[in-house]
């Protein structure tokens, strides 16, 4: 097997494209956009996620699918893998594009949850309030991220508004979490059920956009996080890397949402782990051996965003690896981002300032 | 700077052309096989390498050239570097191409040599090798490489049959070493001068064909291979990439060749060091700031000659990273490698046997 068709051209399907290629595979990717981030590496089809024509044809020249994304319609993904195999499974697809469904299925596999309630109307808003106090984020179910389709909600007078502006569609009210920190944690599982983990990730945010995740090597929550993962893929017949985005409180771990993807916080894992997890992704969907994840030295990964900083600045930085995306800049979009690898904490801390010191 | 031109479309060019996507450079290059082994990662123009036209295209959309190997004609490259910055330098190609200038210029610098001597006549090489002695290498002064164009003397009666195949072009006599082993040493040189080198690589042929690549790490020979690589990279002004390849004779390190490019038995740095030769090439020819050196953990690179093992094989050694070139399965073709990293010699040790079980 050696075509694999990836549905999505964005920098995630870019960068699988890049790992794809060593090990002599190629991809095809299907997106609609006329200039794909992805397109600058690999062959793409310009059509939408849901059609049909496109879809067939993508179909016809691949021996195994994936998406980089997970929106892709479910009704797509249904009838892909009726043909051949497509993974990560519609079923987790389905999952993670409902908020609502992805919180109860936490709480059906014991996996601890902020305070959530679902919101079908403004009464509905105001009773779960109530209940689960203020400050609380208010959501659409489907679809938003990186901060987008939500409104943060800290007092009763912004409750109406919110639900002006998003409530015509399905809502979820999620409780404010005074955490700690931010952490995901990344696996791959393979065909037959076997599992690898990459260290955590701990991840801090800017505007509601990933800024700075640090590879977590031996952390003390890897356990129960690998744990939560775990039962997640088995749950989900899961096939691919997989990514859990969890709130620590204490000693708590607390589950934010699921990607069923390469992920942001995981790009680290390029330079920073035995194998990335673009490659492992690629090992699981085609059925070939999982790579290991262990860490190589100690990483960390910060995002451009906007904006990619000069060429020169970024690489004078030792242990500075740069992905520049080629996309062209715009406020808040993710443009790049650059994996800083050394040999102690220490030094991994001043390459990050030093990285944080180009950013706008 | 973000296009760069490549001469020569073989494995090297397409691992450049990995190595550019990432840091946002555009790799095009010119390749007169219809089905160059970088087409899959980067445009090509189908053309000779002395094509006059095609060489105007190229310099016509890059803003720097370089070459994946030393065979470039002189003269397109006297031409280029006279319109835009053409590295490495025509003066470190030519005397590349010519085993008894790169000779002399080694003896000049007072770097150790084996016994040699020119070879212009079969009486030439009948008095060489009285004082040479036996056995003895004759080989072509220009081309050859992985052992073509040579012809090993082991008694008197060799001198006029190898003469007979080898003596239409000028020819050099080179004493055979009774070498402990064989090392290389592959540094890269920016334009301000300043130089990187990697740790040394121990290196193992087959059938004249290198096999097994393994990073030396805090090598006793490090220091004296930097100093004779540091002054020939100096006498040619040299920028990007230049391996020497040397025979160690107990204390003493023959110098044996160079190759103005990166080199097969640098092959390893793409995930055994902290930033790979392809990338401090780029970098170098560039103007950019040069990339640590370092070794990343313990590393080692195996040759797949004539057919790449099944993916599967390769990919369930623990730390495998495949290279497959995607060419032609073809005896005595370098078709693919593999990295192998480990945590300690030992376990690197066992995934050196672990790799060697899978070739023919």
């Amino acid at each position: 097997m050696k075509r694999v068709g990836v549905i999505g051209g964005g920098q995630l399907a870019r960068m699988m494209a890049l790992a794809a290629r060593p090990m002599g595979l190629d991809v095809h990717f299907l997106d609609p956009s006329q200039t794909p981030c992805a397109g600058d590496v690999a062959p793409g089809i310009c059509a939408g996620y849901d059609d049909v024509k496109a879809l067939a044809e993508l179909e016809g020249w691949a021996e195994a699918i994936t998406f980089e994304f997970e929106n892709v319609p479910a009704a797509s993904v249904e009838h892909l893998s009726s043909r051949l195999p497509a993974y990560p499974p519609a079923k987790a697809l389905a999952t993670a594009q409902d908020r609502l469904n992805e919180k109860n299925m936490f709480v059906e596999l014991g996996i601890e949850v902020p305070e959530f309630a679902a919101i079908n109307s403004l009464e509905d808003l105001q009773a779960a309030v109530e209940r689960v106090g203020l400050p609380a984020v208010l959501k659409t179910r489907t679809e938003g991220y990186d901060g987008k389709g939500q409104a943060v909600l800290r007092s009763t007078d912004d409750l109406e508004p919110a639900w002006q502006r998003l409530g015509s569609v399905p809502l979820i009210l999620e409780g404010f979490v005074n955490y700690n920190r931010e952490i995901s944690i990344i696996g791959a599982r393979a065909r037959d059920g076997s599992m690898a983990f990459y260290p955590v990730s701990e991840n801090t945010h800017r505007d509601g956009i990933l800024h700075l995740a640090i590879c977590r090597d031996n952390d003390p929550m890897q356990a129960k996080a690998e744990a939560y993962l775990g039962k997640i893929a088995e749950q989900l017949d899961y096939v691919g890397v997989l990514t859990l985005e969890l709130f620590q409180v204490g000693e708590h771990l607390l589950a934010n949402e699921i990607a069923p993807r390469v992920h942001n916080s995981g790009h680290w894992t390029i330079e920073g782990a035995e194998t990335s997890q673009f490659e492992n992704h690629l090992r699981a969907v085609l059925d070939l051996p999982l790579g290991s994840t262990d860490a190589v030295g100690h990483s960390a990964m910060v995002n451009f965003i906007g904006c990619v900083p000069s060429r020169e600045a970024v690489l004078s930085i030792p242990g500075a690896h740069l992905h520049d995306y080629e996309k062209e800049a715009r406020v808040g979009r993710k443009v790049g981002h650059v994996t800083l690898r050394a040999g102690s904490a220490e030094a991994l801390n001043e390459r990050i300032r030093a990285a944080e010191q180009l950013l706008d």
